[in-house]
This record gives C-alpha cells, structure tokens and sequence, in this order.
C-alpha cells in the first residue's frame, strides 16, 4: 500500500492561500486537516469544519499523550494539529494538507521530515497592503501589524521546499496543482514499480 | 537572470518516451538538446533536427577540448551531447530537455549534479512486448533483445527522481508536464524572490 504525502502549506494573512486551498481541495483525494483549538467557537463556525473545537482538559490530555504534530499557546488558548487523523489518512494512502503558520510548519518538519513545504507569497509587500486594506475589515493599525507580521513570515520561506508567488490566483492553483501531482509521482516506492513492472 | 533547469529523460525503447517529449516540447520555452554523432546520416534525417552529424575528426577535436557532458562509442561511431548549447540555453535562464540511454544520463548527474532526472516505464515487460511487436519492424529476435535490454535499464530506474509509468499516454503527459513545472517553480533563487517581495 503507498502511503500518502503530507504537504504542508504556510503564508502571510492576505497572501490568498485560503482561496488557493480551495480550489486545490476540489480533488477528493486530499484531505484537509482542520486545526484543534480550546477557544470558544464563534456564530458560523462548525466543529470540525473551521476548527475542532476542545476543551481545555482534553486538550492537555492530548499533550500529555503526544496527540499533537505541533500545537502552541496564543492570546490564552491553544492551537495544534492532531496527529491522529493525519496519521491515518497518510496510512490510507491519501494526501493530507495542512494549513499552517511558520513556527508550527517548523515543528512540523522536525517529526514529519518526508513532508513538503509549500509557502504562499504576495507578489510584493505594498500589493498585500493594498490587498487587506480593500478588505475592509481591519482597522489602519491592523493592517500595518498584518504586513510587519508578513515580512517576519516571508523571511522564513527560505526553508520551504517551494515558493509559490500569488500573482496571478489562476496561475498559482496551477503551480501548487502541478507541485501536488509531481511530488506524488516523485514515488518514495520506486523500488516496488520497479519489482511490478519487471515480474512480467 | 534566472537560470533554466535541466531534465534528463531516460526510458528503454518502446515505452512512448519520444510521444510523451512530442507532447512536451510544444512548449516553446523547452529546449530539446539534439544529440551528436558521427554515424552516416540516413535519408530522409535532417541535420540539426534527428542528430547533429559531425566528422570523426571534429568529434574527437570536441572531446579533446572536454566539449561533451558525455559520449560513447557504439558500434563504431560516436555518440554524444555537446556542452555548449545546453550551457547557453540554461545561462539564457531556458528549460533544457535531454533524452538519453541510462548510462550517458549517469555521467551526466556527475557533471550536473542540479538536473533533474526522469525514468519512463511501460507499465510492464509484457506489454512493452506487444508493443514492440506491434511496430511490426522488428524480427523477432530483435523484439526479445530490446525486451531483455529494457528490463536491464528499468533496474537502473530507482537512481532517478521520477518514474512515470506510461499506461495512459495522457495521464503520463500530464505526469511529466507536472515535473517540468514543479520543478522550475522549486526556485533555487528563493532569496532572490524573498529580497524582491520584501522591497517595497
């Protein structure tokens, strides 16, 4: 049985990965590994559509089990990725994305070295700006600490294995498309295609 | 100025390799390396376009000034590919393809340790068979040679990057177009890119 690939994709708020996620999540064959909180769920939002939702008691449990790829303590709540799910999926053969901020991704690599990093670029820092003012919902002070955070953030994209520039949205589903569909062909099993195709 | 990739593709005879680089090479930014040689050209070959046809002396001039990535000696002519027009190419920052037999591609991973390297399979020996069968140019003897040479070369497959299995013609063009692609997006300038988004 091959087992699945695990991709994990990072970038600044505004870069439009959410958009490019979407699209990319049209294929029934990836599966798309929603985050574990404890904050309290807001109007709209489904547990384990936008988050699973925890309890603080079951989340330190979690912790204390090893449950978590990477998890991490933000505004008094905690963030992570469990490691279950993803873990069966990729045992199932199937690709698993996970949407995931630039300290996390590192941690991720460290126990899941076999992953591969895709970062979501703006084309430039002002076309961000421009980007998450025309949004509209975040104040002047917002947006100026959003584009900080993003030059912290793009500064680390070094270490990813691809670098996507979301220029142009069409263009960037089909460079991550084309960056999925190859690094799943790039087989980790050569050696039983290879035994396959020389039994007969 | 950013520099092309290099694609080796390797493949034994009769396994669609030189359809699948057909449908390739419509893509005007590919430059399809042709392979030199010193054999007789035979008619209806055009120079340039089936191989570059060059004298003994020239060839031997080329090899004494290390102007080949590699070369062999087969059936007493030589065979090579010529250094300087894929150098210009990927200096021109042009994608370069080169099709080539197992051992000239593992001379050159020694010379050009960034190229990327793929292996085209049929999806087995039997079927390679009926295809070479097929050709209907071939004795006998010749289809069972070409059979036993290919299953040699597949045992060299697992040194290479990819190996796309050629069942479904259109599946596997789509396979290689995702390679190029992901590949020439897999920047090695990501600094570059990174210094520039950054800037303003």
């Amino acid at each position: 049985m091959k087992k699945g690939r695990l991709f994990v994709v990072s970038g600044p708020s505004g870069c439009g990965k959410g958009t490019i996620l979407q699209e990319i999540l049209q294929d029934p064959d990836l599966y798309f590994s929603v985050s574990a909180t404890t904050r309290q769920m807001r109007p709209g939002e489904v547990d384990g559509v936008n988050y699973r939702f925890l309890s603080n008691e079951k989340f330190e449990e979690l912790i204390a089990e090893d449950g978590f790829l990477e998890y991490a303590g933000y505004c008094d709540h905690y963030y992570g990725t469990l490691r279950q799910p993803v873990e069966e999926h990729l045992q199932a053969g199937q690709n698993v994305i996970l949407e995931i901020e630039v300290v996390g991704a590192k941690k991720i690599r460290e126990k899941c070295p076999d992953a591969i990093f895709l970062f979501i670029m703006p084309p430039s820092l002002s076309e961000l700006e421009r980007r998450l003012r025309k949004r509209g919902t975040e104040t002047e002070e917002v947006v100026q600490q959003r584009v900080s955070q993003a030059a912290r953030e793009i500064q680390c994209a070094d270490s990813y294995d691809y670098v996507v520039v979301n220029a142009e949205l069409e263009q960037a589903v089909a460079e991550v498309h084309a960056i999925l569909h190859s690094e799943t062909c790039k087989n980790q099993n050569k050696k039983e295609i290879i035994r396959e195709v020389l039994k007969k």
